[in-house]
Parts: structure tokens; C-alpha cells; sequence
């Protein structure tokens, strides 16, 4: 089996940064790319400012098959992301008309100079819409319908942070990488009443002999009925349940408690 | 008004990239940062790989007043955090008798080196207990009381990943960063029934008048009692007033709608 393609985030925005917001967007994402077979690899969270985001995206669109961007994305001040995206990849803004065309439909008379630039994009920026897949997205707002389409800039997918924006455009990303046909990971568990210094031991014998599954160990908090989750993740359901298997055959009797 | 120390924060886990747990420690530190005086500006999001925590380590800590890491400091293979943080500062782990008398205190009979490997910390780490102010972490379990330090290595606390304990600790980072006696971020808010796009001219003004103010502007879903709300922020007080004052009088009568 070929390594999984992998990915990397990049929230953006003061507002995480302050405590003022708690983002939402990731756990979502990170349990799609899961699905599809994509390893999340590294997220990184930022301020409002252009020159570090440029060098963020540079850096992590360089180290990873794909980039998904989250915020930043409106027409204020501060949103400013893809301007940076532009710098990152050397290239300027263009206005598309494809945009322009559905935000004049969308505020009609209203719609000024401060709407149009959200139709100001990195040159070459694809437009992935409904056509991508059934779960392409469209927008009502206020009786209104649009297919509005989510961008994708060479290998970085730039995502508005409203959560509830965020999740319409995450079908159009899980279009484009179903296309890759890459192996979901797959992830059993087993709960017990062991601490995790006793299951050190056991731990360490069943990672030794099964380097390709990832093992992970969840100790509870007071009240849950369990002491210590633990966790055989993989792409290969035969190797991830026999590494599982070989661990629970070492457990003393009444061990596991359950399985998840 | 001296610049506000600079912190960030190295999230580590396996759990938190699959997409298999929602991180619950950044918004609540990061409150508490923006209290105390001190200015997040990156987070950092990992796996639980040695080498790839030591390289983070390293250059957070050394582009940051502070960093705070969360997770990774359990006894099983997946918890590498402690020994990463020793490789950044090149320095090795050394068993601390105050923790491992914690340790067998604690565990009683049943404690095995599985249990007293958790007493292997950098050496030079800092023991951040009550002592450090009165919100010090007492942790209760099974009717037991024990006095439970904090790790401070040089500029890096290493907290544990599970919320409730990661909480309790914070206390000890309260308490050690109050002594810098920054001034706290103060943050005023009004929200509106405009939108971004008709915004946006009036935004534009104050920021260029008030460039030491942190002005933010985020629009609401679907159903919210308002359009969009701009924040003022900062650490002068005055300033921040001065902004939001001067921001609120380009509106057009009737706006805005409230003050947060």
C-alpha cells in the first residue's frame, strides 16, 4: 500500500488567538481527510497578518500533498488571505467574473465596490462547484439559492471561516480528493480498567511488533466507565486487527472492558 | 506601554489530527493569555513524533516569550513530549524524587517503574506547585489529596492533555505570569445590521487612524439578532474607546444595534 497522501491545515484569525472564538472547523475536516484516506499531518493557527500567512502557506503547500485554509476570506481588512496566497505562489489577484457575476446577483442594487472584491482571486485560482461531486454547494441566503463555488490555488483549498460556510465547501474538497482513491484509515479500540503505567508494559511489546499500526493510549478522567482507552489505527484492517488481537491476548482475565 | 509578552502553544497528539478528539485546552489558556497581558500569535498542532516535537519546540521557544505544550506526558510510547522538550534544550531526563514520592504515594503497592517513569523530567525543570500562588492544582482521585506540580523547562510549561488536569494546571501558569505584570487586553464590541461589503469603507478609515487598535469584523450566520460585530481591542483602554467611538459615529443613524 502506497503512504497515505497527507494534508496540513492553516486556521486564521485574532479572534482564535484571543480566546474570543473557539474554532470548529477542524475537527470536522480532520475526521473527512481521516475518511479519505488523507493523513493530517500538522495544523497551524495564525493572526490577521499577510506576511505571515504568506510564509506559512509557502511553507506548508511545499511540505504536504494538500493545504486547506480556514478564515480570512470576506472583503475587511482583515481578511486578508488570499492576498497571501497570491504572495505565497509569486502571482497577483484577478478579478473573476464568475464571482463578480454571483455577488452582483446576490446583493442586486446593493452591491457595491466592497462586495465586488470578494471576486478578487489568486491567478489561476479553480473553481470547484457542484460539478465536482453531488455535495457541491449551494447558498440560500434570504430566499436566495447560489451555487457558489469553493477555491482551490494549485494545492491549497481556501476556506471561509464561518463554520457553517466552512462545512458547505467541504464537500467540494471531498470531491477532489475521493478522485485520489486513497484507503480510508481505519481505527478499533478497546476500553479497560488498567492504568496506563500497567499497560506500559503490554504497550510496548504490541508497538514493537507492529510498527505499521498506530497505537494510542487514552487515559479517562474521573466517572467515565473506563480507566484507559487505547487505539490501533491503520490503513490495512487486517494488520490493525491483528495488532489488536496480539494485545488483547496479553491482557489478564476480565480484560477488556468493551470494545469501541 | 511596553509591547505585551508573546506566547504559543504546541497542541500534540495523534487524537487531535485524526479527527478522534476536539481539542478543549487552547480556548480556555488562551483567555487566560489575553487576561494576563500576554499576546498569542501561533499555535502549532502535532503528532506524537519525538524529533518533530523537538523542532517545534525549539523554535517556538525561541521566537516566544512563552510556550505552552499540552499533551504527551503520560507513561506510554505515545507520550514523548517530556523527552522532546529535553532534546530541544539538549539536555536529558533525570528522575525527580519529588514526583516519584508523589508517584508511590499515590499508586501504594501497585506502583511499578510503569508509573515512576512519569518522574523522568528534563533536567532543570522548574516545580510550579501551590506555593506559586493560591490557585494551585490539588488533585483528588479516589479520596486521595495530593499537591501536584506544574512543569516549567526554561520558558516551556509542558501540560498535560486531558482538560480537567490541563485546567487545574493553568493555575500555576496563572500564578508565574502574573508576576510579569502586563497590562490585560481589553476588548469592546458593537454589532450591526450592515454588512462586510458596506462596511468595509468605514473599517477602512479606522484602521488607517487607529493602527495601534486590533479592529476585528465578523459576520454572523443565518438567523443571529445581527449582521456583523467589530471588535476594538488592545491594551490601552483609552485607545480602544477612542476607536470604537470614532468608528461608531461614521455609522448611519439607527446603527449600531448594540454594544458587547
Amino acid at each position: 500500500m502506497s503512504p497515505a497522501p497527507t494534508a496540513a491545515v492553516l486556521l486564521i484569525g485574532n479572534e482564535l488567538l484571543s480566546g474570543k472564538v473557539q474554532d470548529a472547523n477542524l475537527v470536522v475536516l480532520a475526521r473527512d481527510l481521516r475518511a479519505l484516506g488523507v493523513r493530517l499531518t500538522r495544523v497551524v493557527m495564525v493572526e490577521d497578518v499577510r506576511e505571515v500567512i504568506r510564509d506559512e502557506v509557502r511553507a506548508l503547500a511545499s511540505t504536504h500533498d494538500w493545504l486547506v485554509t480556514s478564515g480570512g476570506v470576506g472583503p475587511t481588512h482583515d481578511d486578508v488571505t488570499l492576498a497571501a496566497v497570491a504572495d505565497a505562489f509569486g502571482v497577483g489577484l484577478e478579478r473573476r467574473e464568475e464571482i463578480a457575476s454571483l455577488l452582483r446577483g446576490f446583493y442586486g442594487a446593493r452591491c457595491t465596490e466592497g462586495h465586488l472584491c470578494m471576486a478578487d482571486l489568486p491567478v489561476g485560482t479553480e473553481l470547484l462547484s457542484e460539478a465536482d461531486g453531488p455535495e457541491g454547494e449551494v447558498v440560500e441566503v434570504g430566499g436566495k439559492k447560489l451555487p457558489w463555488p469553493a477555491f482551490l490555488v494549485r494545492n491549497v483549498f481556501c476556506l471561509p471561516g464561518i463554520p457553517q460556510v466552512f462545512q458547505m465547501k467541504l464537500g467540494a474538497i471531498r470531491a477532489r480528493l475521493r478522485r485520489l482513491g486513497a484507503s480510508a484509515f481505519v481505527s478499533r479500540g478497546v476500553l479497560t480498567d488498567m492504568d496506563e503505567g500497567n499497560l506500559k508494559p503490554l504497550l510496548d511489546a504490541v508497538v514493537a511488533q507492529h510498527p505499521e499500526v498506530e497505537i494510542g493510549s487514552y487515559p479517562a478522567w474521573i466517572g467515565a466507565p473506563y480507566r484507559t482507552k487505547l487505539t490501533f489505527d491503520g490503513r490495512d484492517a487486517a494488520r490493525v486487527d491483528a495488532a489488536l488481537e496480539a494485545f488483547v491476548a496479553t491482557l489478564p482475565a476480565g480484560e477488556p472492558k468493551g470494545r469501541v
